[in-house]
């Protein structure tokens, strides 16, 4: 399994994915899910993925090589806007599904896949969407201000308690990875190291793009941090008088 | 959906469920999940459950009538251990499985049905099952002293952290709630109100049953509290210096 956060920011995106892959319990990997189309300045696109490896492997390979789009061939790099990007990835997606959906049929696999696409293209603003295995996509807004693929469940809780569109890149990372540690300590399927990626609204380029081990002293101190901060908010808080 | 939590302690028994089923999003009912058994000073049993609520009450009912395991007719009353009562309630989701199973596969419906026994039996040790949909089951020990069902990934990255078998009765009434409170949150088909019951080890009686609605003033401080506590601890968190 997975699990990728994308949050959708005044200030711009934070998205953070793991690099477990898993094929069984006895066959893991690490794969990164990120994938990242710069064209300094003039666009930033990023692609994180959960689901079937094999599928998102092909529907970024699809993408370099070019993807039919209303009769024309497009990449991430020449498409217009953000929503024709989307259109792009959700082709790609389709484009697998004609070439392998069969195949896995006959075989007793589900066609799984589920993408988060967040980015900017200069002179328009940024957006973050979610492209399902059908292809077809929702897109963040600031009512909800993110977008999770995989195993989402875990850390949603404090996500849906504290991520708001005014909040700072940097506290979005802070959010993004206390969710993520909740997720890594309760489901073996998500695993470390992570991929972090911050884009700054306006500048179409990468702001940050790190590779977080277990050994990295911010992760570590919110992992710690974290546990301590929950488990002095759970001894402060009074007990029922009826029990 | 569901989500029910049952705690196993030094100190005793805390079992807490929530009250909503449906049956697609526009048909939602309050149904408690909760069934006690109860011989004051003898024994103490209660069942929680989840999954299709035909099915967890026909379980219910079938063992009220009586059940056969191993050529005899039991139920919860006269059965003489835990382990016994948790092969009977496993007895019970069987002979449910073979009278609907076969009706329930010819409308494409599955067998889905998970259950929390729980209770304590006098001169024996009280002890905390998980029954499955074929009617087998795991038992909780110290290692890990909380086993849920339903709609379980929410509220367990808090129990992985704070829940040992040396907490207090008390303070499991706290931590099933800042569980549950979560998962309340984050998922519309787990709903108030919900259903508390505490069983203090030795006594085989009800140390506590309660009702909790949204007016009630503990679970009010809990949510509330818990909610600042997340917000003040997430605050107080440094932020990356590499943003």
């Amino acid at each position: 399994m997975t699990y990728c956060v994308g949050l959708f920011l005044d200030e711009g995106l934070v998205l953070l994915s793991d690099t477990r892959t898993n094929a069984g319990v006895d066959h893991i990997s690490t794969f990164s899910k990120m994938h990242v189309e710069e064209v300094p300045g003039e666009r930033m696109l990023a692609m994180l993925s959960s689901g079937n490896l094999a599928i998102s492997q092909a529907v970024w390979n699809r993408l370099q090589e070019g993807v039919w789009l209303d009769s024309e061939r497009h990449t991430l790099r020449d498409v217009p806007t953000m929503f024709r990007a989307a259109q792009l990835v959700g082709a790609a997606v389709r484009a697998v599904f004609d070439a392998d959906g069969p195949s896995l049929r006959a075989q007793g696999i589900g066609f799984d896949v589920a993408l988060l696409l967040g980015g900017q293209i200069a002179g328009q603003p940024h957006r973050l969407y979610m492209v399902y295995a059908a292809g077809n996509f929702v897109e963040a807004t600031a009512d909800t201000s993110f977008l999770q693929i995989g195993e989402h469940k875990y850390g949603k809780p404090i996500l849906d308690r504290a991520v708001t569109p005014g909040i700072s890149l940097a506290d979005g990372v802070k959010l993004a990875l206390i969710s993520m540690d909740g997720t890594l300590r309760s489901n073996l399927t998500v695993g470390m190291p992570l991929d972090l990626l911050v884009v700054r609204a306006g500048t179409q380029r990468v702001a940050l793009r790190k590779r977080i081990t277990e050994d990295e002293p911010y992760f570590r101190l919110v992992r710690e941090g974290w546990e301590r901060a929950l488990r002095d908010a759970y001894a402060a808080m009074s007990v029922p008088d009826w029990v």
